[in-house]
This record gives structure tokens, C-alpha cells and sequence, in this order.
């Protein structure tokens, strides 16, 4: 049901030689955006799409006229620092552009000698985040990352009854988002041992990474009127990858009754490149239930979903100590493991009414396997803090320690076909800020 | 410890005759801000203070010359549709200029017949939303309200054991909230009784309002910087009135274990005017725990917010069914019983190093007593839709029928000293939307 073109076209080369490399994220087959500068200069932010080692600076491309003038409307938004005008724009303008700047990287472009010029090597680019962000809310698909958490509180009862009904979400906080490489002081709160009779303010101890996927929303909807799921992709943008850095003492105290709140909101972490929902496109797969499982309302379901639905996208988390010189994998899951679908989690944020808005950002939750080295978060992986990890160099860990770096990366592959990659979304812990 | 000057001055009469009546919400003691154009006209929203009757159209008294040069620039800021960046100046701005705004429209002054020609009747105008919300933040702080909650679901253990400890709080949804006046469908949703097997998608049957105070933060901190409780509320542009609708059947299926969501985020209703702190300081009250209750940890207390963390200010709700002609109260309950203050909502928010920004919004949570004429929602004066309540007329409501209308007020009064009134915050319920 998800139609390709002639962008998706494996045999196409680049004159951007970096981008034909078979292990390089952008290829042709990919052109994801992200708001760039060059670092450490005064420039102003603007969009760029990356291909193989390069960005393509889009206002300086679109000034140097190589785009279809029927196009100008949309790419004026691309000299804007976030993307959301463009996002809001919707899929047929999205893809114009896409085809434009396929046929000028190719190789053979007329236009080569123009885009040349037009080229930014992502090692001098400074990123932000690209959107800003109105609402983010962060959902929880991944039903093994949903037992495997819920086995340490329920052991006999780990999943809610509602789970396997409702794509369970909860509102989060956009004013903390940051892009890939900031890095972040762990956060004070209260703290309270089940042995303790009071809490106590003090720095988190059980600090943890979530493996998750970013979704951008790109055209919204009004208030009052819910997006059918036939029509939910429509109505996205394209997809990041997002650590939703946890608290895990902060929240266990906290979170009863009204959901996570300062154990998440210290800072969440996207990368800088948004991969676009047609970019996708080849590695659709089939979405269904274990038929044993209860089937989803009418308003979730339709037969164009359950044909394409789910994404072969794989999550990779790795870890580097202050000790180590390479980061090294400390879980490795797959998206097309989720419950619940991206067309599933728009269709149901809507169903009361609530109205999305371009430039809204949705969190996957954690994606996690069943076994140790698929999980998403140190929490599962170490059963809440009782069975540390070691590393290869000998270090343990049961949380994050201070210097601590967390690098998630996220690509499609299958042989015979392009290789699409996210890059990689990376953030260091500092020390607590000294309170005196 | 709060300083009251000059434009308290409770002997101050202004110009505009209105303003004088012992029963307007806005007397030239209280100086409110909202965002408003002349209705059906295709003018620009602008700011605008409240006088008597009248609106001071903002922009256009700075043009007239008003004010001293040195307020330019934050006059500038005036004419945008959003107050955002006027609540980035901080407090010693919003003071300069609600002592220029109060000398110009007392008896006698010399600018009366300039500043006569930039008023607008209120009943003219059409607001919308004062500010951009970057996040809005729900709070818990009635310990009344989640007493008589937690009571339909725990009856032996009402209150969780966090709750003398933590100021309760969780992440809201922005996009959907409007302005009074605003109506909205009665929100579809996942509803499962206790006694289904499986939930269906149908209209919420168990509709309700919530009676919150809501809060404005004026300059923000930087992420990782919290706010001491000190500082805290020069961190606050002012405060509302909020009507937090919930969908009660929504909220019980989905909300374990990660909190409310689409049961809130079909609507909530702000009023059009903000009360600045300066303009509350005369009802500032002493704050204080019960002896018995635990006292707050340190980063939550203060000799200074003890002294006046707390706020006299009457809430009311009333409602309008389609057979009344005027509507009737249904509870009246005071923001001086709230267990956690505002001082304490904005630095515990912030303890963990989250940034808040100009224009971001807090709701107080229901703001209920524990009488049932002053319960601030309707499943605590039903307890849980047990008991109808009957009204005036002979009719009775468990939850809120297609048509009804909700009306919030609030006032800080107390005799002897100028009344400021929040005005109105008002919300009609319309048919759910046909699905077909």
C-alpha cells in the first residue's frame, strides 16, 4: 500500500561521493532535515538536508535557483530556525522538494556545480532542536518494555488491563528538550528509601536512558475534529531518535497518582536529523496482533494499516565511560516490536478532539526486546538495580554514573535495498550543580 | 513582608465612573492585562488593562503619549497578540507601568481626556488566550480535593503517602486550551465499566468541571538552574481563573499507570484577565501547616513565604443549565486552604534544573473545602456520581449535561479594602461531534 518512487530507487548514485558509501546514514535515498549553523559563527539558523558527510544549506540552494519557482513559497520557510511552517505544509510540497533535490544530487545533475556551493560538511555544523516543540507527549508502545517494567512492581500482574486498548501516552515537558550532544547536570529531588520514614532532597541515584523514537507531527488538526487512522500519516511529519532520560528514584516517589513529572522533565534529549515518512517508505512492514491478544477498536484498525503499518527500524543504545575510548552496545531492539503503530498513537491522541499542531513532538517510549540485550532502559536490563551490567573493560554499571555518555543511533536496512539512518542522539551526564 | 504602595491606596478613585462601584472586578486598585480586539472586527489582538467597564487599549495609550520614554520599549511589546515577552521583563517593568497606568486614570489626572479616547467597552471586545502556553503544568494543592478523590477509590487510605511531602503535579496539554466564551463537543473516548469486558469508543457520560486558580510565570530560569523558594514568586506574572474540564470515565480506564490524558485534553477554559501579583498583595495571607502534618522539607520553606505564601481568594463555580435563566452556584471554596502554595509549586517545578519560560501556565488543581456546597468538581459533591445534586429548579445533575454552562469566578474581598475580581471564566458544552 505505501508507494514508491523514483527517490527510493537503490541504483541511485550520488556526485556527493560520501553518500554512495554502503555504512553512510544519508544516502540519496534518505535527505532528512535538521536547523543548522556553522558552529561558533553567527550565522543564522536554517534547515539543511543532509547527504552522505554533507549538508545541503536549503536557503542558499533555493537562492541559487534550483528549484521549480512554484516550489518558492515552501522553501522561504527553510530559511526559518524551526521547521514548523514547513512541517505544517503536508506531503505533496514535502515530496515536490524531495524529488527537486533528488534529481540535483544525482549523479549527472546539471545543477552540480550550483549545490556544490551550496554544501556544509556536517563536522563544522552546530544543530538545535528543529521544531518548536507546542506539545510533546510521550506514549508507551513497546508492550515488552511495558511488562518487563511492570514485573518489578507486579510481579504476579505485570501489563494493566488497559494496556492492550488504549496506546497509553501521557503528556510530557517540551521546555527541556535538547539536542543530541548537550549535556546535562543529573537532577536534585526527593528522594525516599522504602526503609525511610521522610524524603530528602537530594541528587538522583538511579539515572537512566530510554531508547525511544521521535516522531514530528506535521500537519495538525483542528480542535474538535479527530484525525480517522486511514488519513494519521498524512499528519506526520517524520521521526528521530529521543532519550527520555529518567529519574527512576525521583519517579517512584513521585509518580503516584498523577503520572512521571520531575523525574522526566530535567532534560530529554532528540537528534538533530528528521527522517522523512516517505524516506521510510521501504521498510513498511505488516502490523498485526498475536491472535491471541484482543483486537483493537474499529477506530484503531483499518486494512491499509494492518498492511503497512509497523517500521524495521533498528535501536541501538550504547554507553561510553569516562574510562572507555569507544562506546560500546548495551541494547539493540527493533520498532517493528511495537504494540501499538505511529498511525495508532495519532488516531487515538485525537479521538477526543484534541487538535495537534506542526511541529508537535510524540516519544515512542522505551523499544525493548525480551532478552537482556534488547532492552531499552538500564532499568529493565538490570531488574531494577539488582543484577549490575558489566562492561567490557571490566567496569559495572546499575544507573548512569557522572561523565557518563549515552549515544542512541537508529537505521533501515535490509540487503539488496538503501540504507536509512538517523545519525545519533548523544548526551553526557555532568555532576549535580553544587547547592551550597 | 509584601509591600503595598500607592496604587493600593484603597481611597483611590478613578475618572472612569465604573471603575468606583463597589462591586466591579476591576477598580483602578486592580489593573488586570488581557489580550482582545473589537469584536467581528479585523483589527489586531492587542493588550489591554482593564478599567471599570472599559478596556485601556494598551498600544494605543502608549501612542498617545502616555507614559515616560524610559517604558518604551516594554510599551513595544504591548501591541503583540501575546503577552510572552511583556512577562519576560520582570517585575520592577510591570510595576513602573502599573504606577504610570493608575496615575493616569485617577480623578484629577491631566492625561484623562487622551486616555478617555483609548478605551474600549469590555462588552465590545473578544479576547483570546493572553499568552503562547510553551507547557502548561497541572498541580494537586487541595488537600481537601484529593481527600475527597481519593476517598471514592481508596476509602481506608485517601491520601497517598507523597502527598504531605510533594507538591503533586503532572504535565498538561497547551494546544487545547481556549479562552472563556469558547464551547466545545463533549470529548469521545474509551469508556469500560467495571462490569465490561472490553471498553467501546462512545461519548464521555461522566462530564465535569474543575474549579482551579491558574498561574502565569513571568521570567524564566535557565534549564539546570532551579529557583529558590525566595525568588519564586518574582518568577510569577500573575493569575487566572482555569476550568480544568475532565472526563471522568475516560480518566478512570486510561489513566494507570501514567496519568490523565485525553481525559483533560478535549478543552480547558481560561478567563480573558490576569491579576498581577502587585494588584494581590493587599489579600497575601500567612501560610501554615497544621502542627500535626509534616512540616515542608527546606527547599520548600521560608520565613518570608510563611509570613504571606497564602492567598484570600474566593472561588466560585456556578452553572447554567438550558432551562435556567441565570446561573446558580455550586460551590464556593477559598485558594487560602491550598496545602501547597504558588512559592512552593513554581521551586518545587523547578528543584530538578527544569526551565520555565515567560507565558508558561500552571493550574492549581481543584480548589475544593470539605463541605459539599464547597467542593470545586462535581464527582466530589456526587461522590463519584452517587448522590445528584438537585438544583433550583427541580432539576438534578450527576455530571454535566449537552448544553450546560460553567461559570467561574473569583475575588479577593475584604471590607474596608478595594475588591479585585478576576472576572468570569466561562464553558458551554455542545452534542458530541457525529462520527455517522
Amino acid at each position: 500500500m505505501i508507494k514508491l518512487n523514483q527517490t527510493h530507487d537503490v541504483s541511485l548514485q550520488s556526485w556527493v561521493e560520501s553518500a554512495n558509501s554502503l555504512t553512510t546514514d544519508f544516502p540519496i535515498q534518505n535527505l532528512p532535515y535538521a536547523i543548522f549553523k556553522l558552529r561558533d559563527s553567527n550565522q543564522a539558523f536554517r534547515a539543511g538536508v543532509a547527504i552522505g558527510d554533507f549538508i545541503v544549506d536549503m536557503p542558499a540552494a533555493h537562492k541559487a535557483g534550483l528549484f521549480d519557482h512554484k516550489l518558492n513559497a515552501a522553501l522561504e520557510l527553510l530559511s526559518h530556525d524551526v521547521l514548523n511552517d514547513f512541517m505544517q505544509l503536508g506531503q505533496e510540497i514535502w515530496s515536490a522538494i524531495r524529488l527537486a533535490l533528488s534529481g540535483a544530487l544525482k549523479q549527472g545533475s546539471k545543477h552540480q556545480s550550483a549545490l556544490e556551493a551550496c554544501l556544509v560538511l556536517q563536522s563544522d555544523a552546530q544543530y538545535k532542536v528543529p521544531a518548536q516543540i507546542g506539545d510533546y507527549t510521550d506514549f508507551y508502545t513497546s508492550i515488552n518494555h511495558a511488562t518487563n517494567v511492570g514485573k518489578l512492581f507486579r510481579p504476579d500482574n505485570p501489563l494493566l488491563p488497559n494496556y492492550q486498548w488504549i496506546p497509553i501516552g501521557y503528556h510530557g515537558r517540551s521546555s527541556s528538550i535538547v539536542v543530541s550532544g548537550e549535556s546535562f547536570h543529573r537532577p536534585y529531588g526527593q528522594l525516599k528509601a522504602p526503609d525511610q520514614d521522610c524524603p530528602t532532597l537530594a541528587p538522583c541515584k538511579r539515572l537512566d536512558y530510554e531508547l525511544e523514537v521521535g516522531i514530528y507531527i506535521g500537519q495538525g488538526n483542528a480542535l474538535g475534529q479527530p484525525i480517522p487512522i486511514e488519513e494519521s500519516e498524512q499528519h506526520v511529519f517524520g521521526l528521530c531518535l529521543f532519550n527520555d532520560w529518567s529519574a527512576r528514584d525521583i519517579q517512584g516517589w513521585e509518580y503516584q497518582p498523577l503520572g512521571p513529572f520531575l523525574s522526566k522533565s530535567f532534560a530529554s534529549t532528540v537528534s538533530p536529523w528528521i527522517v522523512t515518512m516517505e524516506a521510510l517508505a521501504p521498510y513498511r512492514q505488516a502490523w498485526a496482533r498475536p491472535s491471541n491478544h484482543p483486537q483493537p477498536l474499529p477506530y484503531l484498525d483499518s486494512a491499509q494499516h494492518t498492511d503497512s503499518g509497523a517500521l524495521d527500524m533498528k535501536l541501538e543504545v550504547l554507553l561510553k565511560t569516562p574510562a572507555m575510548d569507544t562506546a560500546e552496545r548495551v541494547g539493540l531492539s527493533n520498532f517493528n516490536q511495537a504494540y501499538w503503530t505511529i498511525a495508532q498513537m495519532v488516531t487515538h491522541h485525537s479521538v477526543n478532539g484534541c487538535n495537534l499542531k506542526a511541529g508537535d513532538f510524540f516519544g515512542s517510549g522505551t523499544q525493548s526486546g525480551t532478552t537482556k540485550d534488547s532492552m531499552g532502559a538500564l532499568l529493565e536490563v538490570t531488574e531494577g538495580g539488582k543484577h549490575p551490567i558489566t562492561l567490557s573493560n571490566g567496569e559495572t554499571r546499575t544507573f548512569l554514573e557522572n561523565g557518563d555518555t549515552v549515544i542512541l543511533r537508529g537505521w533501515c536496512h535490509i540487503d539488496g535495498m538503501a540504507r536509512i539512518g538517523f545519525g545519533e542522539c548523544s548526551g553526557t551526564i555532568l555532576p549535580p550543580v553544587n547547592r551550597g
